[in-house]
C-alpha cells in the first residue's frame, strides 16, 4: 500500500500547522502504509517570493525567478521532515530535483516530462517517509523549474502515477467538492464521488479545490484523487473514472468563476483565418483564453467574443491593438462565468433550458454560453453571479 | 581577468542593498573582468531558518536542516540573478550544488572536497555574470549540505581557488581589517595589506572580519583576498603572502575576544596521559579548546588551565566532571583574551616585555600568557578589557 499526501499552503501555514500536518502523515504511516508527502510553500511565501523577484522587473528573468519560487517548497520540506524525524518517524525531505522530477525549460510554467523514481523508492524501502517539494522540477541541463501556480497538486499527482501509487490525497482547507461554493449558497453538499472530467468542467468553471492540470494528468495515469480537509477527520470526495452510479445524476455542481473578463471584437470580416490571426496572437503572449463565441455573420462580418482571466485583460489589450482584424473592441470586466456541470446533461436536453428559464425568472440577462459535453456555462452581469448560482442549484435540486 | 566577490548578509540585508550589490557587481564587469558573485542569505533569514528547524528538535536532523537552510541563499542569489538581468546584464543564479561544489556528508558543517567548475566556466564564457549561493554545496549522494556559519566566505574563496580567479573580494560592512577594534579605540588604522597567518590570528583572537576557515583555504590556496566594504569605495585590506615590506612591521595588530571562559585544573597529577585524556574529552564532546598553559609542577602535581568559548563552558564543565584526573577546577567566565599580533614579532623579543610593562603601568593583572611565532595573548579580567587594548594600541604606536 503506498499512498501520496499532499498538503497546500493553509495546510502547512504555521509551525504548528506542520506539526499537525507530520502527525497525520505519522498516522497513515502506522496504518501500514508507506507514505510520501508533497508539500506546498508555507501560505504567504510565494507571494512574498514573487514580491521580491518582481521588484526589479515585470518579467523577471525565468531560470532566476524559478530559483526563488522554488525555495519556498524546499523550506516547508524540509521542516516537515524535521518535525517527522523529530516524532521518531525517519523521514527524508527531497526537493524536486532530487526527487527526479524532470520537466521541459519553460521556466515559471514548466511541464513535468519523466520522473526518475529512483532514490524515492530507495528511501521507501529503507522504512523513510519521503518528504517531496511541490510545485517544482529539474531540466536535463541542471536548472531548477517551476509548474506554475498550484502545480503542487500537480506534483503530487505524477508521483502517484509514477510510484503507481493506491491512491492520492490532496489535502486543503475544504472537506471536498461540494456542489456549489458553500460560502455562496449554504445550502450545498458535498460529493462522495465525482468523475475527473466533471471535475475538470469544475475547475475550469472557478471551482479552485482542485488545479485542472492535475485532474487531466490523474486521469491520464488514472490515479484514484481523494481531495479532503486536512482540518479535520471528514470523509473527501473521491475523483475517479465515471461510473454507472453517476449516470443517475443529471447535474452535479454549479461553479462560479469571478475572475474573467469578456472580450468582444465587432464588425469581424468573416473570411478563414482571421480566428486564427487572433487566438495565435494570444497564444503567442500566453494568454489564456476560455469561453470562444462566434455567431454566424452577415453583411460579410461577424462579432467574435471570447473570455480571457482579467488579469491577462491589458495584455489581451495590447494584443488586440497591435492586429488589424480587431478594430472594434469591448472590453468588459465587470462580468462573471455561472457553469452547470454534470455528466448527465449529455443525454438530458431540458437541462440547458431549465438553466434559461431559471435566470430570465430573476431577470438575469445572459450574455454568451457556450455548452460541451458536460458543461453549460453562461456569462452574466458580475452583479448577479451569487445570485445566478443560488437559483440554479435551487433549479437543479441539488441540496437533496 | 577574473574576480569573485562576495557580499555578506547585512550587504544583501534588503532589496535595496541588493540593488547597490547588482551595480557594484555591474561596475566591476564593466571594468572587463569575469565575475563571480557569492551570496550569504538576506540578514536574519539564518536565525529564522534555525528558529524554524529547532522548533521541533534541539538536535534537528541534519540533512533536512541542510536542505532549510539552504534555501537563504538560494533566495539572496535568485533575486541578485534577477536584479542583473534587469539591469540588462545577463546572469544566471546557481545554488552551491549547481555550481558543483561537492563536499563531504558532515551535514551542517560539511567541508568542501572539490568543484567541478565546468558550469561556472561555460556561463562565464557565454558572457553572463555568474552568481553562486555561499554556504553550500552538495554531496556525492546527491544531498545538500552546508558549511557552517560563515561558510559563505569559504564557497567564495574555494571557487576563487578552483576557477584561479585573480582576486576574491568579501565585502562586508567594515572597510577591512584594522589595527583594533575601532569601536574600542578611535585611533585605530585600517591595515593596506596583512599576511594570512596575521589574519588567521586575528580572526582567532576575535577579530571577526573573516572566518578563519576561510583564510586557512586561501592560504593554501594562494587566492589573494580583499576584505572592504559593500556601502562605500574605500579601498579595504588585502589578506596575502608575507612579504619583504611586512617585515619592518613589529605589530599589525590588537585583538579582543570577549567569548572566552577560563578553565582552571589544580592539583593535576603529573604523569603522562593526564592532559590527553583531558583534551581528547573536551574534543569529543566538539569544544573548541583556545589557549592550554601547563605549568612545571611540584609535588607530582600541576596546574592546567585552558580556556573554551563561553557557549561551550557548560559543556565543558559536564565533561570535566565525569573524569577522575580533574578534582579541583575553577570556572571563570569574567575573563577577555587580548592578543598583540605581527609577523615581526617572531624576530623582536621587546615586543612581549613592552606588554607586559605597559599592561603591569595599568595595574593590569595577567592571568594565562601564550604565545606563538606571530601573536602574545594575554587573559585578564573582563573589566580591563578596553583598557588594555587602548594601551597596548598606543604603546606599540599603532595610531602612527
Amino acid at each position: 500500500m503506498l499512498i501520496v499526501q499532499k498538503f497546500g499552503g493553509t495546510s502547512v501555514g504555521t509551525l504548528e500547522r506542520i506539526e499537525a500536518v507530520a502527525d497525520r502523515v505519522i498516522e497513515t504511516k502506522k496504518s501500514g502504509a508507506d507514505v510520501v508527502v508533497v508539500v506546498s510553500a508555507m501560505s504567504g511565501v510565494t507571494n512574498q517570493l514573487v514580491e521580491y523577484g518582481e521588484h526589479f522587473s515585470k518579467d523577471p528573468n525565468g531560470i532566476a525567478m524559478d530559483l526563488l519560487l522554488s525555495s519556498g517548497e524546499q523550506v516547508t520540506t524540509a521542516i516537515l521532515a524535521i518535525a517527522l524525524n523529530a516524532k521518531g518517524y525517519p523521514a527524508v525531505g527531497l526537493t524536486g530535483a532530487m526527487a527526479g522530477i524532470y520537466t521541459d525549460e519553460v521556466h515559471t510554467k514548466a511541464r513535468i516530462e519523466n520522473i526518475n523514481t529512483a532514490r524515492i523508492k530507495s528511501e521507501l524501502s529503507s522504512g523513510k517517509i519521503v518528504v517531496v517539494a511541490g510545485f517544482q522540477g529539474i531540466t536535463k541541463g541542471g536548472d531548477i523549474t517551476t509548474l506554475g501556480r498550484g502545480g503542487s497538486d500537480l506534483s503530487a499527482v505524477a508521483l502517484a502515477g509514477a510510484l503507481n501509487a493506491d491512491l492520492c490525497e490532496i489535502f486543503t482547507d475544504v472537506d471536498g467538492v461540494y456542489t456549489t461554493d458553500p460560502r455562496i449558497e449554504k445550502k450545498a453538499k458535498k460529493l462522495a464521488t465525482i468523475s475527473y472530467d466533471e471535475m475538470l468542467e469544475l475547475a475550469s468553471a472557478g471551482a479552485k479545490v482542485l488545479q485542472n492540470r492535475s485532474v487531466e494528468l490523474a486521469k491520464k495515469l488514472n490515479v484514484k484523487l481523494v481531495t479532503r480537509s486536512s482540518f479535520n477527520h471528514n470523509e473527501g470526495t473521491l475523483i475517479t473514472l465515471e461510473d454507472n452510479n453517476m449516470e443517475k445524476v443529471l447535474v452535479s455542481g454549479i461553479a462560479l468563476d469571478k475572475n474573467q473578463a469578456r472580450v468582444t471584437l465587432r464588425g469581424v470580416i468573416d473570411k478563414p483565418g482571421i480566428a486564427a490571426e487572433i487566438f495565435t496572437a494570444l497564444a503567442k503572449k500566453n494568454i489564456n483564453v476560455d469561453m470562444i463565441i462566434q455567431n454566424v455573420g452577415q453583411d460579410g462580418t461577424t462579432n467574435l467574443g471570447f473570455t480571457v482571466p482579467q488579469n491577462e485583460l491589458e495584455l489581451a489589450k495590447d494584443t488586440m491593438s497591435s492586429l488589424s482584424a480587431a478594430k472594434h473592441v469591448e472590453y468588459d470586466d465587470a462580468i462573471v462565468k455561472v457553469s452547470i456541470i454534470g455528466v448527465g446533461m449529455k443525454s438530458h436536453s431540458g437541462v440547458a433550458s431549465l438553466a434559461f428559464e431559471t435566470l430570465a425568472r430573476e431577470g438575469i440577462n445572459i450574455q454568451m454560453i457556450s455548452t460541451s459535453e458536460i458543461k453549460l456555462s453562461v456569462v452574466v452581469d458580475q452583479k448577479y453571479g451569487e445570485l445566478a448560482v443560488r437559483v440554479l442549484h435551487d433549479a437543479y435540486e441539488l441540496d437533496k
